[in-house]
């Protein structure tokens, strides 16, 4: 299994802290040591900055630690290999164009007699059950809407309605963005919290890190994070239901989709 | 104008000193401060590392110098912006998969009037000329091949003739990669080497920096270096014809197919 990570936020926000969270799982506090990533959105544009190495032991990811990227939309993965070699074409996340935006996705979970499901246009490059899921609900996004769409959250309704579908076939926690909108699917395991003034202070439980998120915040911001499990103790994480899903937007959760 | 840089080896190898030949003309010997990117292939993936700030000042660019990755097959860009902004979105090198394997494109030039080339399934993020000339080029070699070819020397001839029509439109220097082959195809300026043994020492034109191959190789290895101007002031480069191309596959370059 894997941990995902994703964040949300109205205004250009690092994530340094959560990643400070979720880095020592990669190998050290946890058992994800078969690589890692993590896409950051600035406007239409996307990099994604991965290595097949233990996220514990990455210079690239002491390299992102140090260099806090500011974004609206982040997602993040450690991976602990079931299908497909420790490898970068089998590194999460993934990012493919659809519409004229980039897409990306990392999923959590494990899936069974996938391989017979039609990616058309979409080809995985790698091995993984993971990024074949990926092309074939990109694939048939495309079909459903050729022309680029108009009603965006109709959209997120049919991704989630595909993620149905792929958590016929095993385990499927899913991150998925398009810079703006933030996915989080939950098939067994993913939790999120919303932070907005007045802000407080918080610890991480895997590493000896507490920050006064007042201190480097606007009152205005507001910030969600999504992780597979809480990545602090003294704060209210929720937990998504098994076959629920949470749409963020610029930080704020939509509540009128689900 | 932009700067380009490619390698072809055949065996993992860094490009850290042709690196540090290309790096001041981001921003300082050169006038290409619009931001750069590098894409290193690792087997079937890879990572790209960029930044729309210049270069020579990039925090990502020297982690990139410090931070050796070997591989089989790079492309760099550092880019003078003329068509679209200075964004994350509008910087090369370019991916974008085409039978399940990672393309990568740099585009060095200007075109005018190309907007109306369909481009297809491929989409472009950007605003740039050269992403919209790149989906339009693999949109054309999908059309041609909707099933994965067998003869990939006759694929890069197909794109030498789709590289000939581009040019029409302007400027079109290109570098472009599968992983196994780098292609190089030439509108006015690029120049190549081939490092083979006996392996002698290379001083930089751009930087104080002088090396000795010898101490770094091995005695079968082969490496091929592109770019638009020579980055060495005391070996041999060739350049490359008008409306030229030369294709590299890994390190040793392909002659029969032009």
């Amino acid at each position: 299994m894997c941990e995902l990570l994703g964040m949300s936020a109205n205004v250009p926000t690092d994530i340094y802290f959560s990643l400070s969270g979720l880095i020592p799982r990669g190998g050290q506090t946890g058992p994800h040591k078969d690589g890692w990533g993590i896409t950051f959105y600035e406007g239409m544009g996307c990099r994604t900055f991965k290595d097949p190495q233990a996220c514990c032991e990455s210079p690239v990811a002491r390299f992102v630690q140090e260099y806090p990227i500011k974004s609206e939309a982040v997602i993040a993965h450690i991976r602990q290999a079931n299908r497909g070699v420790v490898s970068l074409e089998n590194t999460h996340p993934f990012t493919r164009e659809l519409w004229g935006r980039n897409w990306t996705y990392a999923h959590n979970g494990q899936l069974t007699g996938y391989e017979h499901l039609p990616t058309g246009f979409y080809s995985p490059v790698g091995q993984t059950d993971s990024e074949h899921a990926f092309c074939w609900l990109l694939n048939r996004l495309q079909e459903k809407y050729p022309q680029p769409p108009q009603d965006w959250r109709g959209v997120f309704h049919d991704i989630i309605l595909l993620a149905d579908e792929l958590r016929q076939f095993g385990v499927f926690n899913m991150l998925l963005s398009d810079g703006r909108y933030v996915l989080a699917y939950c098939s067994t395991n993913l939790h999120w919290i919303t932070r907005r003034a007045p802000f407080g202070k918080a610890r991480l439980t895997d590493s000896d890190v507490e920050i006064d998120f007042s201190q480097h915040t606007n009152p205005d911001d507001v910030v969600s994070v999504i992780a597979t499990q809480p990545l602090t103790g003294n704060e209210q994480w929720q937990k998504i239901n098994q076959g629920e899903a949470v749409l963020f937007h610029y930080g704020e959760r939509i509540d009128s989709l689900l």
